[in-house]
């Protein structure tokens, strides 16, 4: 059973999935394991991967077999198992929980060689109904306070598979970014009585230093303190607080932009490897007028070293003014 | 000139230094750049980093020649420039100022290939020493909140030169993860009255599950919520706000002990690159009661993905306790 610890200082929680009868130098070798031709996620496959929780475009077929558009199916290795009680406890000064929640992968497309940058519009439509669904269902789970959607791509930024997936993981808490993040938007709406988020639109409206390009209900922008270079972040431009309020009108105005941010970012740094995270409201709280839903997308260019670990701070080496230049004048 | 923006959510800052010239493909390719076999750091070539600001073991002889046994430059490419004024500004609902601070390269020894795990104790020594001194030398300046000295060690963990080296960054704000430390700490010692840090030790003495060695002065165990596998934290068993507090007695149990655990590490896991961290009250606070200054040192062994990114969260593959045996069982 996976364990979840907080650290008794910051407040910081890991999660703690030992790997057993795995020995130290293991670490150092597994590095440089290349991957085998083999494709678990491909059509064909189906009995490989634990029995799917969702699967678009195979309306008449038996589930667990090909014909499928788009796949969710519980991740094989979990961080976190579904079955059992959080059984919360104390240890000294520490605490602790059993490490319950939810971990799925979404297969986005059966084709191995398809990726965002490439797939069609509807294909990238399919994805985000899929996160939705998925965040609505594992909602009426009671033990679960925050759902978070993200995507791994190249193994420099953590794929371990190379056909186009994105995971989700349904949390017991909500994580200290999410809620720094919170707690953030609230000091500047108890503040300015407005979303912060919806000033940010505004003003980069205004400025039209950093934007990236946008459609009439999203926008993509470099953030003006990015962590990474070419950071990107996409909004929706009505305030909402969370991902699953989004209707069909504004779901293919996203899958348009996204796709089109999508290529921009593959035309500029070719194969650059990324990670995204949906960033939403936790799944308990009512409508928030101070919190933004948003996707940040971070291109891997930089290795999080001492200084980034010990301070928080981040050094970035493009400017975002630069940044976003660069991806407006990619011609898709 | 380096900036220092703000994120207006969370609150993080990170530093905007350009690399003027470069262009997005750029990137990708440094990613695979070899080292040469030149090395700036070694004795010899002193002209070629800029003047020393620290150098110990050449009492008689000119400055920025060899003879030295340690030598302290300022960084030839620093993310922070010492001269001009903070200037802080508004842009719209942003926060910015100029990119001033200090960048500091502690070349730890003249030997090429000596690492912290094979350098004589007395060395290591010297490393602390020349820790002690730069603060305290940085310190009057008054433009600076807080010092951070890390290492980053093995090119996955973001060293750039193979030459044994850490770092030293004077910033003029106090920086996010130091302060949400401060804050943890704050709130612990208004409950119990007591160091959280101390209350650890004292815990992890009772328990014995996590320490991989200790002598009279200091401990090195493995903390409860680790965020990577055979992360340690080596803490003074006084209470010492700060790092600068050290007399000469603990300075040689400290390089007594970390010259141990350095040994532990390496054997365990030979070559495994690494990152720590001297976490210190900022320069500023009077003594305090609440905070306890130590290393952090998390070996590079798995690599932060968009699940890390985007809560917070880590995953940890090596339960604490299983690291703290393995790491004890060596044999030095």
């Amino acid at each position: 059973m996976p364990e979840l610890r907080r650290d008794p200082i910051i407040g910081r929680w890991v999660i703690i999935a030992a790997e057993r009868g795995k020995r130290p130098y293991d670490f150092i070798i597994e590095k440089d394991k290349t991957k085998g031709g083999f494709c678990p996620l491909c059509p064909g496959n189906e009995a490989i991967t634990p029995p799917e929780v969702l699967a678009y475009g195979r309306p008449n077929h038996a589930p667990n077999g090909p014909g499928w558009k788009l796949r969710v199916v519980p991740n094989k290795f979990p961080a976190l198992i579904i079955e059992g009680e959080l059984d919360k406890r104390g240890e000294g000064i520490y605490d602790k929980m059993n490490g319950i929640g939810a971990h799925e992968v979404i297969i986005e497309t059966p084709n191995h060689s398809e990726t965002l940058a490439t797939m069609p519009t509807d294909q990238l439509s399919m994805v985000f109904h899929a996160y939705k669904d998925r965040i609505i269902d594992l909602t009426r789970d009671e033990r679960f306070k925050y759902i978070i959607v993200f995507k791994n791509y190249g193994r420099s930024a953590g794929a371990s598979l190379e056909h186009s997936h994105s995971q989700l993981i349904a949390l017991p808490i909500v994580p200290q970014i999410i809620q720094e993040e919170l707690d953030g938007c609230l000091r500047y709406f108890d503040y300015k009585e407005r979303c912060v988020f919806c000033d940010i639109i505004r003003q980069e409206q205004q400025q039209n230093l950093r934007i990236i390009e946008e459609n009439e209900e999203f926008i993509t922008l470099s953030p003006f303190a990015p962590r990474s270079p070419f950071e990107m972040w996409v909004l929706p431009k009505r305030h909402q607080s969370r991902f699953t309020s989004v209707d069909d009108w504004q779901l293919a105005n996203l899958s348009e932009l996204f796709s089109s941010t999508m290529k921009r970012l593959s035309k500029a740094l070719p194969n650059v490897p990324y990670n995204f995270m949906l960033h939403t409201a936790p799944i308990r709280d009512s409508k928030l007028e101070h919190y933004h839903w948003h996707i940040e997308l971070m291109p891997k260019l930089s290795t999080a070293a001492g200084f980034e670990w010990g301070t928080g701070f981040h050094i970035n080496t493009v400017p975002p003014e630069e940044a976003a230049k660069i991806l407006r004048e990619q011609s898709l």
